[in-house]
């Protein structure tokens, strides 16, 4: 059965996307309009009750929230591809505990200046430039962590490629390329060689020459 | 050796202290005294470098972010205590799915509630009545889709308890018993029932009996 993955040009989406070409599962999209409100039809509200992206349909499986596909898939298919977990419990702890501090310190500031600034009106938001100075110096303080930890290790994590990699790589992405805040990566360092490595990826080059789009 | 659980008395250690519990291991706890500044110790930030708990230590090995730490003991102490991950791969699915909507739906509107009605002097914040009203609205969209996902399973993620339930005990807690919020609950007949349920468990009365506390 090929894994159905629903709202392909979503940047959560892409963290999907990028587990399953990386551990070379197959599978399909199904394209998911937010101009035309796709998400909010009944069909597919009674799939993914919060009306966003991405989903997966699997055979008769089917789930959601990006970080929880990711986990499904690495999980599943540990011995094919790329191992995204590490090989020990101890290694896919500190794996879980970068993509923890992805959803819970990078991700709501990074997410805050994509919407302020790039996707306003798709996202029905105001520009607020409150809101843009603050979530900066936020991500700021927390890049300012990510440095000294990328100065001891190639990884969040550590020494391999893994899950808490792969959820930072669709908003790095707007960051260091399409919104006048790449400083926030360039001037430093460590944060600048591992994001040249993870999108240098051949998983993401595909993700975006396929798959590049909206928020 | 025996894990070491820095700042038993927050509410997200509260999440890892539930884990602990259910699958009995062993644990001793360190105080972090915030009203000090404990957090902010640089032999802290060594451990920690966002200055915040839970941290534990079990021998050598360092973890934080309380999900992440979650999910390390469950899957290394599967077969001991409680089963919190489920017996296949299709059962972690959506228990990693609920945990993820509740750390992306649920915590930010329920957090933002509990430190602008409950605690704002301690979290710096001034009490700011447009946060309340928006965080509740959006809380009780939220809670709809929680009661209609109950009226179907015993818990959220299917028909056996898990760390998706336990992850929402903390901050639940505070919403039912605390605040003049405990409408978000009883209202909804089988959020309710499931509250009742989660929060009659021996490990959450434990929690409680021993590290009720501030935020």
């Amino acid at each position: 059965m090929v894994a159905k993955v629903y709202g392909p040009t979503g940047a959560a989406t892409k963290r999907v996307l990028l587990v399953l070409i990386e551990k070379g599962i197959e599978f399909e999209t199904v394209h998911v309009d937010f101009t035309k409100g796709d998400q909010r039809y009944p069909e597919y509200l009674k799939l993914q009750p919060f009306g966003v992206v991405p989903l997966i349909q699997d055979g008769d499986y089917t789930l959601y929230e990006s970080r929880a596909i990711m986990r499904y898939y690495a999980e599943k298919c540990k011995s094919q591809g790329v191992d995204l977990l590490g090989k020990m419990i101890e290694e896919r702890g500190p794996a879980e505990q970068w993509l923890e501090v992805e959803a819970q310190n990078f991700h709501p500031f990074a997410y805050n200046l994509v919407i302020h600034i790039l996707f306003p009106s798709i996202c029905g938001v105001t520009p607020d430039p409150k809101v843009i100075e603050e979530s900066e110096a936020k991500l700021e303080k927390v890049l300012d962590i990510y440095e000294e930890r990328l100065s001891k290790r190639k990884y969040l994590a550590g020494d391999f490629f893994n899950l808490s990699d792969i959820s930072h790589l669709p908003y790095t992405d707007y960051l260091a390329n399409n919104m006048g805040k790449e400083h926030l990566i360039n001037k430093r360092k460590h944060v600048s060689c591992w994001w040249q490595d993870i999108s240098n990826r051949a998983s993401w080059k595909k993700v975006l020459e396929h798959y590049r789009a909206p928020i």
